[in-house]
């Protein structure tokens, strides 16, 4: 779906923005980068902004009009901070991306999509803006609302990326998943090897005399919430006990001087 | 609320990421932006790159090492597309600034949020994303997952300014709440706080000698994330202290038998 959607810089000033848009592109699973009458391509600035995103720029493809990167698309979006006087549907880049998806899902858009992108200094034009069937507005601080090209194009293509995924299912299922499953090596010790911890650190904080026995208050409920709120692996608990360990015997060993 | 997250970037490279961040953080109501050891600054390139935010620019603070950068701030979150073995809890962009939000909302957070991002080519080291509570992964394709930095910045503030206004009741919240309702007095402690437990919490270890000074390995960073990763409280923290102090005491007493 990614594949169908094209990023349009139209009468690009800076190289430098080619080449950053064609790795946000990249980074976020897209592939086609046209320009339309840019100032300077091929460019080196471009190419060292592109970073490992060189297989993108080698396939941009230039125009000399609006027009003619646009053919074979069905649906066209302008991206641009200034509402107009004759405006068109809005939509923030998350919507945007969610009815460019809705739209190839449906089957209503047979061809391609294209997302135009206006001049660094000027925007779009209002004549590029009537090409479009809708216009996207990055929501920004009312004061500054100009964002950079390339840092647009991120944004927009970030969204598209998201909205791949976007099952109607809670986010909070797949963030738990990740949120454990990067901790590779990181089994989580039994429930009854935890009790067994608990109990030493009881018996160690009563033997410094940290923990008085008679009066134990909050102090062991609150250390074994702390510690099941970290969901410590197993390596972690052997180092913490290994610690526990430690500290008995130096006990021990003054002890007996 | 915004005027509270500090944008930290360690060892830049290219000035003109200064410049471009300072852009994507004025367009997106952020103004605090912290330069850890860059290679270049004042740079005309980044004053070139950051158009009309160069209120921003002038405002920068630059210090030499990460912990300056962080005195005073009760919640870390370090920005890296890499995985590592032993982990942090990750979220996505719009997960981080959600939680970022409640902290600052819940009241647990006194001080400011530091979110820290590493060097354009190597990113975050292991050492500085030790000083993390969570780490925030920015979903890519797979194959191409480093994007430049002054993108991630932008990314990361658009989803901050984003979560402004979303209302808090999405699933999130819930999930937010039960992981930390438990917990009475949740204010975070400050970055300089924590610090001065793991000197004591070191201390101690090579007192008890479970630590060797000479080959200290991987324990004491292992521990440093066990913490960071459960975001101990006030509470907590003045409980692991006196836990420190009390056996501290005891090997004195017995010393001095």
């Amino acid at each position: 779906m990614l594949s169908r959607i094209r990023t349009v810089l139209i009468h690009n000033s800076h190289p430098g923005n080619i080449g950053a848009s064609a790795r946000a592109l990249k980074n976020m699973g897209l592939s086609q980068l046209i320009l339309v009458a840019p100032k300077e391509f091929p460019s080196k600035e471009a190419e060292a902004r592109a970073s490992n995103a060189q297989d993108i720029l080698a396939k941009v493809k230039v125009y000399s009009t609006v027009e003619e990167a646009l053919l074979g698309c069905s649906w066209v979006v302008g991206c641009s901070a200034r509402q107009r006087k004759l405006s068109l549907p809005t939509f923030s880049p998350k919507e945007a991306a969610s009815k460019i998806h809705q739209q190839f899902l449906s089957g209503n858009v047979v061809g391609e999509v294209a997302i135009l992108y206006g001049n660094e200094k000027q925007g779009l034009s209002n004549e590029e803006l009537a090409l479009c069937s809708a216009q996207i507005i990055i929501p920004t601080v009312s004061e500054y609302s100009s964002l950079n090209l390339a840092q647009a194009v991120q944004i927009i293509s970030y969204e598209l990326f998201l909205t791949q995924f976007a099952v109607p299912k809670s986010e909070n299922v797949l963030s738990e998943i990740t949120d454990r499953e990067i901790r590779e090596d990181n089994t989580l010790p039994s429930f009854e090897t935890l009790a067994e911890f608990y109990r030493e650190l009881e018996k160690t904080l009563i033997d410094i005399e940290f923990l008085d026995p008679k009066k134990p208050g909050q102090m062991v409920p609150r250390l074994k919430r702390l510690f099941a709120r970290a969901a410590i692996d197993k390596t972690e608990l052997t180092l913490l006990r290994g610690m526990l360990t430690s500290m008995q015997k130096s006990m021990k060993n003054l002890n007996n001087k």
